[in-house]
């Protein structure tokens, strides 16, 4: 039976992860796909670097053509990263009836939507399960498991770098700074964060999963998103002392039409799935109408992990091709999209200031709460210096435009010396 | 475009939901599989009695043959229970070229390798995601999601009614008779618990997660059992002193060509993800060579759950169908069953015994699990009344017919008043 050929763009950690996965489980793709599975060509920059996989030299190429546009090979994966040339090499590859399987969280952010057309109109499948949260299979789950529901909300920790940093912060009441550097160090975190510590890699997959689960078209843009960086011990201590977890979460949450995607700070109670979630793991959370709760956990990345959820796309590619139904399982966004303004987003908060400790000022800024029907779940006052008290509230359900409205009157109040912090709050209408 | 017609063996809590189901969501299956889905024929007892979702009177039927033998049937779905007579009219409707969507893990662990050749014969799909944990789309993560991976070990909390037992003793420190009485008022243990409590409800779906997970023929016979009755509230106490939550955890171990698979009350590390799961949910811990630990988390059981996953499964078939592939997805087990004896299943170990509080009494106890080879983790000794001390050890990794021999010497030391009780200790291995 003649093989289906394989041509790899990129050799790097993931890439060699790829080759010795087909090597070594030749007899099982066979028992699974019935035919040999064989990598035909791979693109290098650099013919003559040392590989961490042994490849046979004469497969090794430096001309994109020798993939992209080679009538040999049935299926690329793209496992070379970047963005605009990339996504040529893919359209490229695309126009000439390759299947595609890429673990390009950027490239499929951006330009998912349209490569996914492209590849429909020309009979391709591509396949993207490697882009979101590494070796879970949680696109495979939205779009199989719970094929029969409908998903009102997700929420993920998929970035493992910054669930790695807050957890350190967390158990061992290390600054920000220092769990940075140690991460850097261990190879969690890169030499520029940025990406990482401002949230726009969860961002990305969120944009992603958000459109998968709600069948809308949602662009990296629509996603607000805000970091790690500003996040405390004193934050953390008080989130303990109050009974909650922080962890940088994905919010995409859809009532009736319309939906809500961000990407921020924020509190769970420590009996939460997603709190107990440490370390540089993943998980998301999905709420779906039907089934209720369910959660997806595992590493978000690494290299093993990582091929290994391409190579189970490349399966898929390959049971397809031998169907003959590729390019059918590509769903195009059923819904339009709209997105929920801040009079429709509803939260509960986390809020630290610090005021003067007179007679009066509590009664003040609670008024500027009621005034906006907002009443709180939990209060704490400390004396924290001569004259200055910190009060730490935790409100009930507020919509987003109160809440800012609140903190820009708390802002005027004169007896208000400092706003120290601001978290949202979920998880708490679970069971 | 001809509708797919379903034949419904049962319309209980869950059979109704599968009515609700494929009524509400019409649009989406069509979505999804290109032709109207129809119910076209329900068997049940009693033709007069009241339902919990209505249904035409007309396609209610007494006679299991109106589905099974009904050539207008396309697709069997079975929710009626039962065993023996449940076998034969899936028999007979595979015989009859039925497709079967099944949710009856008694039947699936007693007969589904059975069930599944026949399937595969005549070209039938036998799909049973809903027979383990309800609404988690775990055998299709076991099937798909790790179809490039090699799983070496399954934990799962897989019954319902024990994990929300446990949970409810853990935190509130309750008896065993309480916390069942309280479970079984709220609807969550049955009049008759035995099947849960006894462990026997969770051996039946390890030994289905272990025939897919291993690819292995393993029987219900081949499956260790414990259950949770004899847990008391001082365990559980000793238990988070110690750092560890107690749960029923279901074991399925590959090492090399050899298989361990059992049931019984285990202790976890608290930061083991597995811990974090509380109540009534169910989650299956999978352990694959490449991908490192992943989770799946949801609820075990209800009807909306259990029927989502049955009509996810009925969508399967159903693509199947229109792609002309029925009956390739049952994999039969590709290796024979090799089961480990005591000699090669290691664990740790928690030991809690009261004995005499005489001067050379511990000494005389270590030195029987030093003569087997066993070293300690932990170690707490504390006088409980005049001349009685309470022991509680946690072992390093031993075999288990060491440590049986070490218990059985125990026994016989006269300063050992009573072995009060044994858990094995897991998860420890873990980063």
């Amino acid at each position: 039976m003649e093989a289906i050929s394989i041509g790899l763009l990129g050799l790097g950690t993931v890439g060699s992860g790829v080759v010795k996965i087909i090597e070594s489980h030749q007899d099982k793709l066979m028992h699974q796909v019935g035919c040999p599975v064989e990598v035909k060509k791979v693109l290098v920059k650099n013919l003559s670097k040392e590989r961490a996989v042994e490849v046979d030299s004469n497969i090794l190429t430096t001309n994109p053509d020798d993939i992209i546009k080679n009538p040999d090979i049935d299926v690329v994966i793209e496992v070379m990263g970047g963005l605009e040339e990339t996504k040529e090499y893919l359209q490229t590859a695309i126009s000439h009836h390759k299947h595609i399987v890429t673990a390009n969280k950027d490239l499929m952010a951006v330009y998912g939507p349209e490569l996914l057309s492209a590849a429909s109109e020309n009979g391709c499948d591509l396949f993207y399960e490697a882009s979101v949260a590494g070796g879970i299979p949680i696109l495979r789950g939205l779009v199989d498991g719970l094929a029969s529901d409908r998903i009102t909300k997700m929420m993920g920790i998929v970035n493992g770098t910054t669930n790695f940093i807050l957890t350190k912060m967390s158990k061992e009441g290390s600054a920000y700074e220092d769990v940075l550097k140690e991460a850097q160090d261990l190879g969690y975190a890169e030499s520029d964060p940025t990406a990482d510590v401002e949230g726009l890699d969860a961002a990305r997959k969120m944009a992603i999963l958000s459109t998968l689960g709600f069948s809308m078209n949602i662009d990296l843009d629509d996603v607000k998103v805000e970091g790690i960086t500003d996040i405390t011990e004193e934050d953390l201590q008080y989130a303990e002392q109050l009974g909650y977890t922080m962890k940088l979460i994905g919010i995409a949450h859809r009532e009736g039409e319309k939906v809500e995607v961000s990407v921020q700070p924020t509190l769970l109670p420590e009996s939460h799935p997603l709190a107990g979630v440490q370390d540089e793991y993943n998980a998301v959370y999905v709420y779906g109408e039907a089934v209720g709760e369910t959660m997806f956990y595992g590493p978000g990345a690494g290299s093993l992990p990582t091929a290994t959820a391409v190579v189970s796309d490349v399966v898929g590619v390959m049971k397809n091709m031998r169907l003959g139904v590729n390019g059918k399982s590509a769903v195009t966004p059923q819904y339009d999209k709209k997105l929920k303004d801040g009079s429709e987003i509803f939260s509960k908060y986390f809020l630290r200031l610090h005021v003067s400790d007179e007679v009066g000022v509590f009664a003040n800024i609670t008024t500027i709460f009621s005034d906006h029907h907002v009443s709180f779940e939990k209060i704490l006052q400390v004396p924290v210096k001569e004259k200055i008290a910190e009060i730490v509230l935790v409100t009930h359900q507020a919509s987003l435009d109160d809440y800012e409205t609140i903190l820009l009157s708390l802002r005027d109040l004169e007896a208000v010396e400092e706003i120290k912090s601001s978290y949202r709050v979920e998880g708490g209408a679970r069971r």
